[in-house]
């Protein structure tokens, strides 16, 4: 039984767990009372602040802990945007950050507040050249992720922050992925984590400003963290995830080079043993733990049995997989294939061994899938036709792309496939497909019932 | 060595530590995830729901967990208050609401909504007649605690629903202080409450929104907790936060007895063991556990260091100990004394022995400071002036009630004693002094450099 999916949730740190049992006993108390039990819950949270701060490289005085990295993301983009209200309403962010950034944004325009999507290329990353661009005079703030959650790739921040810098634009980084691994390079303004990413419990995360940013904390607020996370402070909890980040950044140089090698193993085999495949993310600049590929002519949540019942719980960001049946934002974004989208994220200690039973497994999960599905296997026919069009309306992912594989050989090199298609996944996998397979994308027509797309068979 | 201020916060409750220390390894994955951690974290979360919901009196559904009851209440308030926008944009609070429902009224009235605040009498209590004049056609929403939590007194919860269901307006119900006791009755709408209060741990609280009742989540929101609650659940922190919520209601008729004796215990002895006391709250309708009292002539924060010492924790009103340096808006609102309040809240399980120590202990700390201060003896003088005038502009309270008090003896029956003073906290403590002291409390007059009191000696 492997467990692939730290980059969702890292079960408890031994540390943290330690550093909880303890801080149940001393840390249950109101801190702002005067009492002993209270003066010492407050002792427990002023030394968990330092130590969280030691570790982000900031003041402890920057620092607040939140329920959760999402509030600390919501509370901390409203802040910020509100500090800076006179400036302007632009808000910049990716079109790769954590939907909780996303949400926010969305709040944002839904409020009369204007948002500019800053795209990445087909690795998954930014430029600072496009962040310079979207800056307006009115620009309010900017948000970057310090790592994709979901590619693994690795964003430049340290640019990004100078840019903003320049223009006189705070920056916000989401580093909820990279935290654990290192404190985050460059000059930003403020800063949020999420400490169940990083082997803390559940409860915790934080928000770091920076003095001197402009900061107007949203909605209702109490007298709790500065006046900027309302609420009771969960001590035990705030105590146990410092803890945890110590320990893990302890051990994070070592890991961290023992864990590249391994995903590198995946990044490099996968594609050898799975026809079909495409690894997607950076193979660089990447997160040291987390590899992620899509599977063609594969539904994830079919996939995602599979590896169940052989002992993975890896993720996926392909559509069938999410209760809303629209594939992962980023992978539309990077223009990559989304179906039989697999992501592995290696906890801390992953053994070899377990690895290499993942890629022993993982070929016969796929192909099971596969057989299923009536997918096509790969032998390319001389076609003769010069066009043909496939109806494949009410069918859902990954069938439309699986009847566009079956139809193309059917065709003349030159010849043209239109697939009909009322799944919006589609639009994504259809051209990261062509993409994949070397074929060209001739273009999309709406139609009442759905949509065209036209494929010309390259090779 | 005992804890006295479990309204502030509950020691973890022995079931809660044994359901967390479980459900740290069961319950730390993503709970919508589809593979094994997943789903056994998704159990859990159900299982706590469940019965959570049964202890509230509600359908699972209709309730989810938030990271404390502050922010269930922000968040409540603020759903509430949008669901209903096409109403208006009025709300109704009472005068004595925990702070995070004042502190959500005034983020509604700076954002332009309308508040009324619907006030008490000398008890803490409101009147379902009060509730019913302030509704208007406009009104959105309608609040009211199940018990106050600085002086106990219960709520007439179920008239006022009543009274709201009549005009067709929702009421949200603060039950942070009684819920550990039995579940609210009456017809109201949506409920808050928080978990460190009846033994759980920090970080959890809960929303009920009755079916039916227009709700609009506010900011950005995710998929967790039906859209109402954004961020990673808490699942370990829920898990035990439920299991003591039953643990404590198994234990609720029983221990509510036996407290109930003891806080009598001390309601009916303190003013006979402590000159110019006044015991707060409603005598009949309250809590089983709390009971308040005010000592005349006292510091709050003296008081409590003095109890601290002898090895009592309990908390207090009075502005000394705020940061803001103001006084409990509840005992404003009640015309009560506020300098030297002490509330004392007993923990399920305290014993007599400890409450008889309490009193031993109590009437020579209350002396200790009162000598400190140079506060009257109690003597009354056969005084022979008119009037007076006292200047106490510079002194903090209880120096301006002390330095009143003292001069009284020194005017004739019928005659008058001025007391200027730039201490906000006078303007309770002088007319609420009277009050106790059967004197007549003429009125103030504002100057340039502070207020004038005046105060005409009856007896």
């Amino acid at each position: 039984m492997s467990y692939f999916d730290v980059a969702s949730a890292a079960p408890l740190h031994p540390v943290a767990r330690q550093a909880l049992l303890a801080s149940l006993d001393e840390g249950w108390a109101d801190p702002a009372r005067l009492y002993r039990e209270g003066r010492r819950a407050r002792m427990l949270l002023d030394a968990a602040r330092e130590a969280a701060a030691e570790a982000v490289g900031c003041r402890a005085d920057e620092l607040v802990f939140t329920p959760s990295g999402t509030r600390a993301l919501h509370d901390g983009i409203a802040g910020a945007l509100a500090g800076r209200r006179r400036v302007g309403r632009h808000l910049v962010v990716s079109a790769v950050e954590h939907s909780a950034v996303l949400h926010s944004a969305a709040a944002h325009e839904a409020a009369g507040g204007a948002v500019t999507e800053v795209g990445v290329d087909r690795a998954g990353a930014v430029t600072a050249a496009a962040y310079a661009e979207a800056l307006r005079a009115d620009t309010a703030l900017a948000c970057l992720q310090s790592a994709n959650h979901e590619v693994g790739t690795e964003q430049p921040v340290a640019e990004v922050a100078e840019v903003c810098r320049a223009a006189g634009v705070p920056l916000l980084v989401d580093a909820a992925q990279s935290l654990p691994w290192g404190a985050v390079d460059g000059d930003w303004s403020l800063l949020a984590a999420s400490a169940h990413k990083w082997g803390g419990p559940a409860g915790v995360g934080l928000l770091v400003v920076r003095k001197g940013v402009r900061f107007a904390p949203r909605g209702p607020v109490d007298e709790r963290e500065s006046g900027r996370s309302p609420g009771f402070e969960n001590i035990p909890a705030i105590v146990a995830a410092a803890a945890a980040l110590r320990a893990v950044r302890a051990e994070a140089v070592a890991e961290a080079a023992r864990l590249r090698e391994l995903t590198e193993r995946i990044r490099a085999r996968v594609p050898d043993l799975v026809p079909d495949v495409e690894v997607v993310g950076d193979p660089v600049r990447r997160l040291p733990h987390l590899v992620t590929f899509s599977c063609l002519y594969v539904d994830g949540e079919s996939l995602l049995h599979e590896l169940d019942r052989a002992g993975f719980s890896v993720s996926s960001g392909s559509s069938c997989t999410s209760s809303t049946l629209t594939p992962s934002h980023v992978l539309t974004a990077m223009g990559v294939v989304s179906e039989g989208n697999v992501r592995v994220s290696l906890p801390p200690g992953t053994e070899d061994a377990e690895v290499e039973r993942f890629l022993e497994v993982l070929p016969g999960a796929v192909a099971g899938v596969r057989e299923k599905l009536g997918a096509p296997v790969g032998v390319t026919a001389a076609g003769t036709l010069d066009e043909l069009t496939v109806d494949a309306l009410g069918e859902r992912c990954p069938l439309p792309v699986i009847e566009l594989a079956k139809a193309l050989p059917r065709v003349r090199v030159g010849g043209t496939v239109t697939v009909l298609s009322d799944d919006e996944v589609a639009a994504v996998d259809i051209p990261a497909w062509c993409w994949t397979q070397e074929q060209e994308y001739v273009g999309a027509r709406e139609r009442a019932d759905g949509v065209a797309y036209e494929v010309r068979r390259l090779v």
